[in-house]
């Protein structure tokens, strides 16, 4: 930690602290985040963390989330390109931030899902962030009609790419990385293509 | 509960207090699953419910895995028609008996998610028995190869399902009933086909 001693603001001291203890989701669950494990891991003084971050629940919240938005920061999808391969890279990304990120991730959707009304939160917000850029980025052109039933569809599909990713991951083995990106990708115009042949017309 | 007093085997017994149990699942959370609740709610009096579930834990897995075993049961296609139509009527109890049981289904979906073993145990093997028959009952035919990665699309499915229903739920003016089910229906050979467009030949 005394390699370079450049003066850093506040605010850019915090945001290191942060990508610090961001580092532990990949290897930790989120009960193990904690000020004392990044003291001892980091070799900051947990008086700075104190400082910077007041209470243990305070500095958990702040690092699962500065972590989740890294995740939907990274999986941002390129600017141009055609829409399902820019999809295609999106999710690619996300496979692979899931696989070093596995422990953090998991156990981040299991509180989230489990009652942690905090986590949930952070995880429903991440949620919204993904769903909504797919609207955004109109990664599917013309076959994505915004709409309240084309968004629960969106949101069956993010459950499924999540659970596929997680269940894929504790055993790769089944199939490639890229046929899971393909097969995940895949699923989303053939899902809305389901819902869409409700309408008229 | 003195109407009839037609004297039934332990076993019998033991069931109807099952049934009675499984009915606070409709509008009790898995934590408000107890003797004590049955006791009041029922009529029926704790010494009786010590004596054929012993303790309090026991109590609580007998009753929601009685609950979770009538899902599977109640669930069951028709033996014969079309593969599709036998799927519809399938996913369409399974709509009925979320909308039916919310409360406790949800809790019983969160508590698996967020760690509780036990929980989680029952919810997989429910999971489970409900994956196999669709593969059992062959529900479309030959469009479903029993293979590893067509597995990970059905678990991925089952995911989608649960998360679209429990969502729809929330907020059924966002398509008819059966919309929901024919889009969940729709979605499964959407699905498959898109894995096996991975497939040589």
């Amino acid at each position: 930690m005394s390699t370079s001693r450049v003066r850093l603001s506040p605010e850019e001291r915090r945001l290191q602290l942060l990508d610090l203890g961001a580092r532990l989701f990949a290897t930790r669950s989120v009960e193990e985040i904690s000020i004392d494990v990044l003291a001892e891991e980091a070799g900051v003084s947990r008086g700075l963390l104190y400082h910077y971050f007041g209470g243990k629940q305070d500095f958990r919240e702040a690092v699962i989330r500065h972590a989740v938005e890294d995740l939907v920061e990274q999986t941002a999808p390129p600017a141009t390109g055609d829409p399902l391969e820019r999809l295609a890279t999106s999710v690619g990304v996300y496979v692979d931030y899931v696989i070093a990120n596995l422990t953090g991730y998991r156990s981040l959707v299991r509180a989230a899902a489990g009652g942690s009304e905090d986590l949930r939160a952070i995880y429903e917000e991440a949620r919204s962030a993904l769903t909504d850029r797919i609207f955004r980025e109109d990664s599917l052109g013309d076959h994505l009609h915004d709409d309240a039933a084309t968004r629960l569809v969106i949101r069956g599909w993010s459950a499924l790419v999540e659970e596929m990713v997680l269940t894929w991951a504790a055993d790769p083995s089944v199939m490639s990385r890229e046929a899971l990106v393909d097969t995940l990708v895949g699923a989303l115009p053939a899902l809305t293509g389901v819902v869409s042949g409700d309408r008229p017309g």
